[in-house]
């Protein structure tokens, strides 16, 4: 009896050692109640789509597996990638050439659209998770600009007890988004509020106000650039792209900052204020902070930086950015803080850019951290864990 | 030369009098720098895909046309659709069967999932736009909830000046989506926040907050309900619907209105607390309220009430919600608001059922205010004018 019994014990836990290599549970990133895409503990993931009349379908990861999708019997379509980095990769899938996103995710605003994606654990990591810690407020607020005149939306993130702590004042760190994204990415991607109510939580970092703007611009009355069908690093889509960071930096200078230190218990002076950003806005970081000495003290460049827009493939920190860098000893008086990062994954010629960059400042003696975010890609994963490891060196 | 000159300006000034018949703009939903969907003075919609190897594609508006979209020889498929009414529509596209979103369109949440939506402007209507003045900020809070063993988003308009009159108390509404939709839609969709700072702004309604709370919720450790696939009006939906709503009720009064409470500048009393909500919400709404007259006074169900839920087609005062109707006296003295609207095109199943309640209410001799919103569907342009009707009425 007793071994029967044993034997049964063996058969019924059969199936659940089978589920060990198929263990598959609905991506985090889902809509409600949808199953898939689901994910293993490899980082597989598995798409499904319905699309009965259609003749071909391919799932497009942006920066990962590009792959034919099998018709089912059904009507579904389904397909099973290799593994993935952990973290949050964007794809869309291609229905006989459109180019559409999932209706079972979650839409997360990317590549100037609203793009599906999934979220790949990182097995042990909590940092960015929503713990039982003090959680601050993200609010939206809609501020007045006379540069580009309009009203121009932004997050703010406040951190945990700013309502009932109302005689402390606070420090802010401007944080922008990437190219095709907009304001709410590092919120919905990123979950920086999470990131920083942890930090905070740990005592790793200082409470901070973080501001996250919409990075584009035109100026008032002008359409805007068009930064669509120009060859990637041609001098057009640079022209471009200048003039728009260029007419950003005024809308940061002289309507975001002047708004956010008059709504806000800011502390509103150069020493308590930083910015950082990631791609895109890691170069209109570089131009705003090094254009606005007297306005910055901290400087986080993420996956992007300052030598795209000199034009020229070397940074040359004798001539650029009216010589700021020409002086070592007084840049790092001025400067709390230069901090520049790069996933080891990512394309080369983004690696190479950072790197350039990065070797440009050694060599002349500019003082920075150098953060390169192991097997991760341009994505979310790799700005997570620059946020991580900038936000605890700022306002010391 | 004189005659010339008019005769040259008067062939120049041509092209701009055709135009008068073919003025369509872009959408004010479309996504940055999307030239489609295009929308004209009449209301007619023009939407453009890219789909070149489809063989079908078929435009879906939800409450609206469904019309078979044309192939252009650059393999975009378009399609113009007869002037639809004013507001914002949900809208899909089918690809060769897929069901998915316009990539030009922003993505709303609705029939839970990320659709495309158009606005059909208003002519002469301002009361949603944004405005010059002064503006509420929109929060982002996390709540824990006992209830439902979570942690669960919501949204809370604050009035402007809220951070300034730091030693003022506000009345507080709660308002509720749809079903299919989530916290997030009287915000996006709705336009909520610009609906009150207006009303504020011009005197009509008292400064107040809204909390809009994601309306869904299964018991701790339970899964979802399982709503799709159940037949409208069947005993196993509306069983699925009663169990949702009942575990919602509890959410609502043992987690979220303490944490509002003890989060905000609230007045915590019965007197200025109200709750408002939309179709599904309209049904939870009627039943938290009246289950809890101990903590709201002011009622609202926009396109939803409380027929739906008895299982019957007549709402009968005397038995229904334990016979709190039945003593319209003193029901009056507990209520201060009962407020009912329906748009003149919803669909009739819907209207029946508000008409039928609205009569048994009135052969119930219960005071209510009886809304019907000219020309609107069950959309979104029905429950922004419910709610600039609604709001006034309110903390008096």
């Amino acid at each position: 009896m007793r071994l029967l019994s044993v034997l049964v014990s063996l058969l019924l836990a059969l199936p659940c050692w089978a589920q060990i290599s198929d263990d598959f549970q609905p991506a985090t990133t889902n809509v409600w109640g949808a199953n898939y895409p689901r994910v293993d503990h490899q980082g597989r993931v598995q798409v499904r789509i319905k699309a009965p009349e259609a003749a071909k379908v391919r799932l497009n990861f942006w920066s990962g597996p590009k792959i034919d999708m099998e018709k089912q019997p059904d009507g579904f379509w389904t397909a099973t990638t290799s593994p993935l980095a952990p973290g949050l990769h964007y794809y869309t899938v291609i229905v006989d050439g459109a180019d559409v996103s999932d209706p079972a995710s979650t839409a997360y605003f990317g590549g100037t659209r609203y793009a599906s994606a999934v979220e790949v654990p990182e097995p042990g990591e909590t940092y960015y998770a929503i713990n039982t810690v003090p959680h601050g407020q993200v609010r939206e607020i809609w501020y007045p600009s006379k540069v580009t005149g309009g009203w121009r939306h932004a997050l703010v993130y406040l951190p945990p007890n700013y309502d009932t702590q109302t005689k402390t004042r606070y420090p802010v760190l401007y944080l922008q988004h990437g190219g095709g994204e907009d304001e709410t990415g590092w919120i919905r991607q990123g979950r920086a509020n999470f990131i920083l109510d942890n930090l905070e939580a740990s005592g790793r970092s200082k409470p901070m106000i973080v501001v996250m703007a919409y990075g584009y611009a035109q100026r008032a009355g002008q359409p805007p650039q068009d930064l669509n069908g120009k060859p990637f690093g041609s001098p057009e889509m640079l022209a471009a792209v200048h003039d728009m960071i260029s007419v950003f930096e005024e809308d940061v200078t002289r309507a975001l900052i002047p708004f956010v230190d008059a709504t806000f218990r800011t502390i509103p002076d150069r020493d308590h204020r930083a910015m950082a950003g990631l791609s895109l806005g890691g170069m209109e970081t570089f131009q705003i902070t090094v254009n606005h000495l007297d306005l910055f003290s901290y400087i986080g460049g993420f996956s992007g930086g300052g030598s795209f827009l000199t034009g020229r493939n070397q940074f040359d920190p004798k001539v650029d950015y009216n010589g700021v860098f020409s002086d070592s000893a007084a840049f790092a008086r001025k400067v709390h803080l230069l901090w520049l990062g790069v996933g080891t994954q990512e394309p080369e010629r983004m690696r190479a850019g950072l790197l350039s960059l990065h070797t440009a400042l050694e060599q002349a003696h500019i003082n920075h951290v150098w953060y390169e975010s192991p097997g991760t890609d341009h994505e979310w994963q790799t700005w997570r864990r620059d946020l991580r490891d900038f936000a605890p060196r700022l306002f010391h």
